[in-house]
């Protein structure tokens, strides 16, 4: 692991706090893409149980929550009706992620999660430690620190499930 | 959930920046406790299959990890011999961790979690912001900052794992 991601302080493009934050969603992405590198659309797509979501719907469940924060923190404003529905599938899981989020190879995971982390970028190095502090006008209970901590911390939280089915995939020999 | 929680900021008692962590390591061990609350000694020690952690020994794991990082950083050493052999039941988890973490109720992980945080909490009160960003000696790769966000990222990742287990433990209804 590159030595940059064991150490959690201000980053260079970033205000301190930022910087910070930044440095755990990155730290965080890490473990996640190395949790399912190697692994083919079959694997992607392996259902566990009748009622587990494979790899590749959490993958784009991982996705789907950073582009629905993006839209409650920096454009502050609640999801439309439209991208409530665009992002249901992945956003909830379940029966309909079971059905629709299949047939796709890594690379697309990978790409999707890579695009919408760079606007994540952008956006919080166009902004500041005051920022972060604001409330969520959409959701005013939380703050945009915790926000994106929870962007953060529901990756994890997948991955640690990742982790779990990548080592019960049938014909793994070993896991992670 | 009580609304402080769902706020990352600076805390009362605590410098700025410390006061943020521990606004996440606050909220991670919520959600472990949801996640685990109303299990009895048999849910506790259920094993979904031969290679699985029972819910009791993630938490048991989730303790210690927490103790080895009070060492690391707050003592600023490695762990002893005698540490070493004590908790690596519960640190590296597996058959051994199969074996011995067993027979204990609920209230006896949320005992030893609470004992634990404690102490970490009373120790990150006495340091400040400046500590936060300095190396950890046993493993100067990581600093401080780091070393706390993945103690709260550790037992994310197991509480992501915790919900999937329990959803799936025998004669549970629902699941979380």
């Amino acid at each position: 692991m590159e030595a940059s991601l064991l150490r959690i302080e201000p980053l260079p493009g970033f205000t301190p706090t930022i910087g910070r934050l930044v440095g755990m969603l990155t730290y965080a992405r890490s473990t996640t893409l190395a949790a399912v590198k190697g692994l083919c659309v079959t694997d992607l797509d392996h259902l566990h149980d009748d009622r587990s979501n494979s790899i590749g719907a959490l993958l784009a469940h991982v996705a789907v929550v950073e582009q629905a924060y993006q839209v409650l923190t920096f454009e502050d404003r609640e999801l439309s009706a439209d991208e409530d529905s665009k992002w249901a599938g992945a956003l909830k899981l379940g029966a309909e992620g079971r059905r629709t989020l299949r047939g796709k190879p890594l690379e697309y995971y990978i790409e999707q999660l890579a695009t919408i982390r760079q606007h994540t970028l952008d956006a919080l190095a166009s902004r500041d430690d005051g920022w972060l502090e604001r409330s969520v006008r959409a959701a005013p209970k939380i703050n945009m620190h915790w926000a994106w901590f929870h962007v953060a911390e529901d990756e994890i939280n997948h991955r640690g499930q990742i982790r779990w089915l990548r080592a019960r995939l049938p014909q793994q020999a070993g896991g992670v």
